[in-house]
């Protein structure tokens, strides 16, 4: 039988990484997560802080410039490489054994390359803003203003390289509100789909 | 303890009615899909096929024309009158016991009102297409423009009177995908969450 992905995309804040990790615990597999900004960072060069920041979303501020900026010749800049690097490592994990992996547009990396089941994980605004600053700690910024950022430039990027929107229904085979039901329903549910 | 409400949203030809009807009936509570029509039709005078047709959908062509049309001096169309008898029919099923509810704008007629599970299903089109000529049988237009009207004039219509986007993932505590999970795991797992 050949090897089953899971894919988790998931909100900001919303517990999607804790579910990740503890479905393939339960199932005894590897979860990917900050394994694979490791192995980008040791096949491309970037700095692991430049590929967790835009390996995932669009630059913050300004956005046109810096995604005109540092282009080659052919149009082709940092953040297209980076995608191309990420997006190579993770159809390699996925050929090489089940596995859950977490964020990274992976679900649409891996669309018709591997038999995936495909989670996203979403919550309310106020239970992401107590859990941020529970897990992440306070910043200057409040949870409201972080959650909202991430959430645009998270968005941004996804559309930028599937050309598909992000966060809808009908694009993942299941969709959990983790704030509603729960981080072990959602990591049982996910289990019991397996 | 109050009642619990279990609210179906659904793509056309998903399963999601059946999906309501086998989980109520494991559940032991009522679904309310058809008899939610009669209803209506007992207490506003609407035609069966009027209430089907224009409870759930904006009409088919000519957009601007029909929702202007038949509005009286206040600008209150039928439609809105059915909108409004609908709300207060689902509003009192509700009200009277835990059940499951399909379609009608239920999870937002019910917002802050019940204590709801709120669900929604999907399925690709080539499911969906397959599932209504074997349920609903052939007819003049192909499936596939049958199904893009339907989820055209059902998107509109859930807009219009919710002002929220429909089939976003993170509007439902859980959202899935009937044509892959296949019906009787969606009935599980919603069951399991009751």
């Amino acid at each position: 039988m050949g090897n089953r992905i899971i894919t988790i995309s998931r909100e900001f804040g919303s517990g999607g990484r804790t579910i990740g990790r503890e479905t393939a615990q339960k199932l005894g597999i590897p979860c990917y997560d900050e394994a694979i900004i490791e192995k980008i960072a040791e096949e491309s060069g970037f700095s692991r802080e430049y590929i967790k920041e835009r390996g995932e979303y669009t630059p913050s501020a300004s956005w046109i410039g810096n995604a005109l900026a540092g282009r080659d010749f052919n149009g082709y800049s940092p953040s297209d490489q980076l995608w191309t690097v990420q997006s190579n490592i993770i159809t390699e994990l996925a050929r090489k054994s089940s596995c859950v992996i977490v964020g990274r547009c992976t679900d649409y990396v891996l669309k018709d390359k591997a038999d995936c089941l495909t989670v996203f994980i979403h919550a309310s605004m106020e239970k992401r803003a107590e859990r941020i600053v529970r897990v992440y700690g306070e910043s200057n910024e409040t949870p409201q203003k972080r959650l909202k950022d991430k959430d645009k430039r998270r968005r941004a990027y996804y559309q930028m390289y599937t050309d598909t929107e992000w966060g809808i229904a009908r694009n993942y085979h299941i969709a959990l509100d983790s704030g509603v039901l729960g981080i072990e329903k959602c990591v049982e549910i996910i289990f019991g789909l397996y």
